[in-house]
């Protein structure tokens, strides 16, 4: 079987590790498929880890033992984060994005992957010491970008639907007051969905009057479950909430001024 | 400003590559983080490109001219597929994921970012030659695996509704016979969503009878856009039906036969 320079391992090593993240895999995974000793191996692995950390792009972390390796921890600079924020600043603030009912459209850039994976590996960034079992979102608008602090996180995504379905088995459901109409909504999980005594958090896009947020604790209580953690990509400021677990946003709006401006700003708990 | 080795920038251009699918990065792009002269660039890139097609893993392109550049294509080698697809197939085997109604309870992996990462990348990689403008689903099960796709051919996403939000503005509806149920069911697109004449590939978890296809056909005809491929996880293969564009999928599902087994094969068509 033919041998690869080290350039060409540092290569396959990173790309692997950037498409597992926060999984451990193994220095025989990468030993096998790239025809190199162990000892190689973790030479190859220390380069990675240096740049990385040079750059401030995400960091290697060793894990000991019979079952150990590597993983990659995703990171986004601050400078990165600084820019990000900036850019969905200026997006969010187009006047053309008030729809009937003083409502922001966000539709869009909730569904744009470069939107959704920077803002991702932000949330994910921010919350992996919490260490959750599973990321919960409701349907629909929110799925893609919970989707990728899942990913990111290595972790299972839950979605909460508005609809039971027949594909779905047995649910539970329960009643909550919506934050965006006002009335009263329904929400349910199936009962498969999800291990009791779960640790989960909540990912969304746009949080209101935080009424989503209480329908989701109660949801996880039937399931001896808890919420430990919120992001969002926007909160909504103009409605004053107080959250007992921590909760964090990339941008933050405070409504629409007497000149019909948007006003948003980047946000300072990420 | 510091020099980095080989090693460090081959490390670099691969994440940021990776991360950015069908995206064109500039040589520029890379000078600038790098600190690195663009032959130096180049030479870097060849190193990256060289590996990955050896390993089957993905290809670099070059894209001559002044807005040129280079772009990672994904690719999933022919050994990781079929160890993907029997995966999914013993997966899907276990009796109990039958619900009552006889349906396939799916939900669980279509959440799990493991297979959905693997089943997306396989999808785009199979129809990144079509071009689409966009990646179309119909909410809610599909939403992961279309995103992927879309992250992974670096275009943005389209989710049809079953109920219109006030948060959405205008919107296009259209009533199709869902193949689930049966019934008459709605779906609907805001009409800021998608620009006209635009060409669009369906991805969803399970194909049954076609019914939601020709739905999302009538309701891109509204946009003056055209279907030009789907792409499923499993394909119900004990309803025969014919598919004008081109269709693929990972697995195929021929019901449950007299012993209660869940009949389930790899797809020759990925």
């Amino acid at each position: 079987m033919e041998k690869y320079s080290r350039n060409s391992r540092v290569s396959i090593i990173t790309k692997i590790l950037t498409e597992n993240p926060n999984k451990i895999m193994s220095l025989n995974y990468f030993s096998d498929i790239l025809n190199a000793a162990k000892s190689t191996i973790s030479e190859d692995i220390l380069v990675v880890r240096e740049i990385l950390e040079k750059l401030d792009m995400g960091r290697i972390e060793t894990i000991a033992g019979a079952t150990g390796g590597v993983r990659y921890i995703v990171k986004v600079s601050e400078k990165e984060k600084e820019k990000f924020k900036d850019y969905i600043c200026s997006t969010l603030s187009d006047k053309s994005r008030v729809v009937p009912g003083n409502f922001l459209y966000v539709t869009d850039i909730m569904l744009d992957p470069e939107v959704v994976s920077k803002a991702g590996a932000m949330l994910a960034g921010n919350f992996i010491k919490l260490k959750p079992d599973y990321i919960i979102t409701v349907e629909t608008k929110g799925v893609p970008l919970a989707y990728e602090v899942a990913r990111y996180m290595g972790v299972p995504l839950i979605v909460a639907r508005k609809n039971s379905k027949v594909t779905e088995g047995t649910s539970v459901t329960i009643n909550y007051v919506s934050g965006t109409t006002g009335r009263l909504s329904t929400m349910g999980l199936s009962k498969r969905t999800l291990k009791t005594s779960s640790r989960c958090l909540f990912i969304d896009d746009f949080l209101r009057a935080g009424g989503t947020v209480n329908g989701i604790e109660d949801l996880l209580r039937e399931f001896d479950s808890e919420l430990i953690g919120i992001g969002v990509l926007v909160d909504n400021k103009e409605v004053k909430k107080t959250m007992a677990k921590p909760y964090v946003s990339i941008v933050d709006y405070f409504g629409i001024d007497e000149k019909g401006e948007i006003r948003m700003k980047p946000s300072t708990t990420i």
